[in-house]
C-alpha cells in the first residue's frame, strides 16, 4: 500500500503487529471484509462481507444467493482481509508518499452458526452495524432465521500490517522547500433521510440520532 | 453485504451492473484494492494494494517486498475487488437492515509496467492520491524509478454490484411504527498535520490545501 518500494526488510518488519488487541480494534472499526476464496479452476475470488468481532471468532454475512458464500460455508480454506484507510502520507516525493492504513488477513475455513446460535449471532452483527439496534427492533421471525446464513470463523492465524509514521524522507529532500506531512481521513455519518414510505410522526430513534457523533464503523 | 439473505434471483439481478461509466466512477471513486491471488498450496491470499485507473487498464501499486505482488507481477491470475461503502440501511428489521455499497470483481492477469512507461504511471497513482501533487513534486530520480514496481492490468473481465435502494420492508412492518431510512456516510480530510521535520515557514501546497473541499476518495 506504500507508494514507495519498501525494498528494506527492516522498514517491512517495522510494519508487522502481533498484537491481538491491535488486531481487534481493526476487526471492531471495519464492517466490511473482502473474503478471498478459490474457485474450481484454481482462480482466484475476492467478494465484499459484513463483519463483526464476536470474542474470538469472526461472523461473516453476504448474500446466500452467491455461490462463493455456499462454497465458503462449505468449508473451502478462505482468507477474510480487513483494511482500515487512515490518511494520506504526503512526503515531498512521490516516491516516498503512501498511505496510514491497518490491514489484517485471516486465515482459516468458515462454518455456518447453528441454528441455536443463529439469533444471538445476528444481534451481534445488526448491534456492530448499528449500535443500539437490536432494542429498538422488533425479533426475527422463525422464517427470517431460517432463511439466514452466518459464517463464523475462529480467530487464529492472522497478520497484520498498520503503517502510521510521518514521512521518512532522505536528508536532500528535508533540507529542500516542499511541504511534508499527513492528512487524516474522518469517516461521519451525514443526517439520516427517512424511507419513502415512512409513516407520519415517526422519530429517528436513538440509535440512528448516535450515528454521527462518533466516526463511522464502516 | 446484505443483512437479507437476498434468495430471490430477482432481487439480486436488480443489483447487477454492467455500465461502464458505473464502474469507472467506482474505479476513481476507490484508492485502495484488495486483490485476491492463489498460493502454492491452493489457498487464496487477499491483500490490499494501491489503486488507480487509466483509461482501460489498472495500475497497482503494492510493497515489493511482499511475495504475493511478485506473484502477481509474475502472471498468476487475480482477482481485484473493489468496493465502496456509501450508506447503512436502517430498516424495520434486522432482516432488511444492510449497506449501500458499490462493488466490482475484475479478473485476469498483472504484468509489470515498462520501464518506458514507468513513469507516467507514477505520475498517475500520484495524482489520483493527491490531485496536483505531481506538477508541486520533484521528477523521481533513475534509481526511485528502477526500485518500484507497478502492476498494470486490463480491465476487460469484471462484474458490479451496486445496492442504492431505500429500505424494502414488508407490509406488515411499514404499517408499524418502527423508523426506517439511509444514513449516508461522508469520507472527508482532516486538517494536514506537518511533518515533525518540517521546515519553518513551507507553506502547505495547494494539493494539499484543496483535499478538505471534496470527499475523500480513499
Amino acid at each position: 500500500m506504500s507508494s514507495t518500494p519498501n525494498t528494506s526488510p527492516t522498514r517491512l518488519r517495522e510494519k508487522v503487529r502481533t498484537d491481538r488487541g491491535l488486531l481487534d480494534a481493526l476487526l471492531d472499526d471495519v464492517r466490511v471484509a473482502h473474503v478471498g476464496i478459490v474457485d474450481d479452476g484454481g482462480s482466484p475470488v475476492v467478494l465484499p462481507m459484513a463483519l463483526a468481532r464476536d470474542g474470538d471468532r469472526l461472523l461473516l454475512h453476504g448474500s446466500t444467493g452467491s455461490p462463493w458464500l455456499r462454497r465458503a460455508a462449505a468449508g473451502a480454506d478462505v482468507c477474510v482481509t480487513v483494511t482500515a484507510v487512515d490518511a494520506l502520507v504526503v512526503a515531498r516525493s512521490a516516491f516516498e508518499s503512501s498511505i496510514h492504513y491497518r490491514s489484517a488477513a485471516l486465515f482459516g475455513r468458515c462454518a455456518p452458526v447453528p441454528e441455536d446460535d443463529k439469533e444471538q449471532a445476528l444481534d451481534r452483527l445488526t448491534d456492530a452495524l448499528i449500535p443500539g439496534r437490536v432494542g429498538e427492533l422488533r425479533r426475527p421471525t422463525p422464517r427470517e432465521l431460517a432463511a439466514t446464513l452466518v459464517l463464523a470463523m475462529p480467530i487464529e492465524r492472522w497478520s497484520m500490517k498498520m503503517s502510521a509514521a510521518p514521512p521518512d524522507d532522505p536528508p536532500e529532500d528535508v533540507a529542500g522547500d516542499a511541504w511534508a506531512g499527513v492528512v487524516p481521513v474522518r469517516r461521519r455519518y451525514g443526517d439520516p433521510v427517512p424511507a419513502p414510505d415512512l409513516g407520519e410522526g415517526i422519530p429517528v430513534p436513538p440509535s440512528v440520532r448516535s450515528l454521527p457523533a462518533a466516526p463511522a464503523r464502516l
